[in-house]
Formats: structure tokens, sequence, C-alpha cells
């Protein structure tokens, strides 16, 4: 039952520190690896992006996105499709550097992203907000699951759903 | 230098046994986890999808593929934008069941994924094989390059590019 798996969906949204994100090159598929942080509220996820990249130029023409969540893999797997992952549906928007958010995102983000400082001296590079609208999660063979975001929520604030 | 990164390329892709799919859902972004093997050229990975998974959908409705490949995070990791990793744009095509591919196809696939034995009795699963046509390899910060399907076949062979 998805009210079981919630809270493995809490601890695997929260477990993570990179994600694949999968963006719109020209309407052609494209998924780059991204670092990100996840807000309290499992909904809201930021991402630090260059304008160098191809994903960055994706989101400006389009910002429609997903984010893949997965379990690492490890050679004590054994069967890679036990791994826990989640696809988050939803929209990115840059986060302006004058704003309070800007601060508290930033904040947030090297706490997470230590190693990653410096990157916010370079020119090139924003503070992006993805918004899950939806997700789809899969705990396991036969365990498949799709999430709205008061499921989301749920997970985040630790409640049983109804 | 990109002949430099082609041994590193070769590696990446031969290393791992999960790639994250991205596909287009009605022309929205949609990113899964799949289990891949590749060929021996670089430029063919055999996947073995489910009728019933979103991305299976996706792709019997538009071929376009990417397939990003890359180094597991593991707490030992510092900085996870040092992760090499691997973004590959192609087509998805089915192998038929009745062909000469399926078979060596399904060997080459259970060599790899032994587990997954059992889902080739299932009715709704099928092989199928992603086709690269171009490639953006990041192998870390500041080492990014585009790659051919030649780049790629040079990688396979081991042979230095010119």
């Amino acid at each position: 039952m998805l009210q079981d798996e919630l809270p493995l969906v809490a601890r695997l949204l929260r477990s993570q520190r990179v994600a694949s994100l999968g963006t719109l090159a020209d309407g052609v598929p494209f998924v780059s690896l991204v670092a990100y942080v996840v807000e309290d509220d499992l909904c809201s996820y930021l991402l630090h992006l260059s304008d160098l990249s191809p994903h960055t130029r994706h989101l400006r023409a389009d910002p429609r996105a997903a984010l893949l969540i997965a379990e690492p893999e490890t050679a004590e797997v054994e069967d890679v499709q036990t791994l826990a992952r989640i696809t988050l549906s939803g929209t990115v928007a840059q986060v302006g550097k004058n704003s309070p958010e800007y601060t508290t995102g930033r904040e947030r983000y090297l706490a997470r992203h230590p190693a990653a400082a410096m990157l916010f001296d370079f020119a090139d590079f924003n503070l992006y907000r993805f918004t899950a609208s939806s997700a789809r999660y899969v705990g396991g063979f036969a365990r498949a699951y799709t999430l709205t975001v008061d499921h989301l929520r749920q997970a985040a604030a630790g409640t049983i759903p109804q």
C-alpha cells in the first residue's frame, strides 16, 4: 500500500545528493546529472546550474522537467530492479539573485554541497527551484505508485495519509 | 583533450548496470531507471522493458530517447560534481522475439543481469535496443565533450582517435 511506502519515499528524497534531470532539447529528450537539495516539503528542489550547460539552455526554452532520484547501484545489489527510485514531474524557475529566497536557498544548498561554494562566485551559475506537480515511485518489483503533491507533503510531515 | 577521455568513457559505459532513461510523456520530459547492457561497439544498448511501464508507452509513441550513465554517488565522494557521466542521445526499437538478434541479445542481457531471467517468461516484457547517435561526456568540472558515434566506436576499439 502506498501509505506504507511514504516513509521510504521521504528517506530516498532526503538521502541522495544527485538526481537525473530530464529536459527537452528542442523537443528531444535529454538527461543530465545534477546536484540537488530538497526542501522540507519534499515538493521543492534547489539546483545550481551553469548557463553554459545544455540543460540550462533547455530549461530557458521550456521549463518543464523531470527529476529521477534513485538508490545508487552498488556491487552488493544483486538485482538492480530492486533499487528504489522516484520520478518527479514539474517545472523549473530561476531564483532571483536579489531575493530573500536566494540567500536562504544558497545556505541550504551549501549545507548539503559545501564543495560548491566557489561556484556561487561564478557569474554563469544561478540558483533554480524545481517544483514537483506529481511523482511516480517504484520501491521494487511490482511496487509502483503514482503520487500527488499531497502525498509528498504527507511523506514530508511523516503523517499517515488517508 | 577528448582523446585522453575516451578510455574513461569506455570504462564508464561498461561498468554500470543501470541508466536513467529519458522519454517523452506526451511531449513532457520523463526519466526512469532502467537496467541495461552495452554492446561491444558502445553505440548499442539492450533494455528489457515491461509494456506496463510508463517509459515503454512513451517509446511506442515516440522512439526518441536519452540514456544517462553515471558513476554512482557514494559517501566517499566529497564533491558530486566530480562524478563522471555521459548522456547518450538516440532512438529505441524493439527486438523481434523471433529474430536471431533476440536470442543473442537475451544471452548478453542475462549474462549481465542474471536476476532478470524470470522476466523473460512474462508476456509483457520485451527486449529493446537503444542506438546512440551522439553523446555528451562530463568527466568532472570543466571536462565536458560532445562525442560522435565515431568517437564511441574509437572508445570501444581502444584506438587513439585523430
